[in-house]
């Protein structure tokens, strides 16, 4: 971290405090301050998605079938038109029918949610889940 | 708080920090420890209902037409069987046709949600949820 | 159901509908059509509470300790405030220490997230969780 | 579809099938029986994240400072360890300090959390998240 960073104090009971330290050792953290912070993002993040406000990150995970319909042009389609919020797309084979794909999209939450009901509605698509995430700003 | 607290710090990069400030201070908190303690509390009731250890408690909401079925009737009989389990009900007349039910369930995460999926599938409840909370145990 | 019923047909590879019709046998259900409505009425009302039209009701589950501060006190001035959405509420004795409390809500998903946030940020409330549930209309 | 479709039937109140059809139609769905195809297969995988049993994909999506601590060799050591389960990888340079990455990954749901935990709890993650999906078997 470039510039600094505040230290200030959480008061807790002491049952408390010792569930949370079990807890969170349990899950691979060695250090409460760290898990705190994890915590806090993660309820910061929700709020913006909520809000609308600002530019966030999402991912949409598909599971379809190529063989099926003209699953893959619609969605190659729906992607070429929304290029500008598509960043990147992951494409994985997982047996003779099924295809994984995951899109990275950024934008508005109101923009990454109706692009992802467009493209989870497409015919042929199994199973489609959008996740959201951050561009990372303001949450060194 | 009876027997004492215990105070810990935790560092933050300054614009993790202020966001969080916001955050918080619209949602109407008035103390940032005070935050933190509910957000933690709230990641391990999460836990604790995934883990099944424990004893943990439960609240029903369900919507049903009461000229439905026998709905009434089999809700009454269900709640009956489970009595040692059931620790209240609460029931509103929405209208000339829908009741809202609201039944506190206390015991283990899989006893209760067994419970729940047999109170929502029952014929005639339009809408069903299972909300999960705690005893309080452990959580001052 | 007073007024008829329309019956439409919905085609499903056999796979799919026979790991469709053992997983809501497993769950209670005796019926595929009476599983496909709450599934239905479940997106509906999901879809209801996002979208912020109409009138919804929602149930606001509380664990607090009455010993601490004035949170009895405050949490009842509030429920006197807002007594023109406030429904019910059910109070349970869970130990020495500790209440639960569920209060029905009834308003736009707005309004009532909006009291739950002053609900649940009350100091004292050790965790607070909104349940969002339907008035029921146009959902027989 | 290669092998043959079942066909069922549904009955709905007049006024649930109204509003279904007005909410799909919003959300992009030209064919009701597709809609609830799709809304079933989501409650089916939900239900064997729940359960534990068979083989699911799982997608980790990350957002980390790669000029933090040494995250980057952590995460890169942690795929190769479980390079097993790890199908393929994605990256992208968000900006000047953040990377996204996304995990995809295939076994039992127990496995794939315990995976999930231990990349999330990396020291310089800043944000993760676990999205549950399918291999496609069985959900044609």
């Amino acid at each position: 971290m470039v510039n600094g960073v505040e230290r200030f104090g959480v008061s807790m009971a002491p049952d408390l405090l010792s569930r949370f330290d079990e807890v969170i050792a349990a899950r691979g953290y060695t250090n409460r301050s760290e898990a705190i912070r994890d915590i806090v993002r993660d309820y910061l993040i929700e709020q913006q998605w909520e809000s609308g406000e600002g530019e966030v990150i999402g991912t949409l995970t598909l599971v379809y079938d190529h063989h099926e319909h003209d699953t893959m042009e619609q969605l190659t389609a729906l992607q070429h038109h929304y290029h500008e919020a598509i960043l990147s797309t992951l494409h994985i084979h997982l047996d003779a029918h099924h295809c994984l794909e995951v899109i990275v999209v950024r934008g508005s939450s109101t923009d990454i949610r109706r692009l992802a009901d467009k493209v989870i509605t497409t015919r042929g698509v199994k199973h489609g889940k959008l996740t959201c995430t951050t561009t990372g700003q303001g949450l060194a």
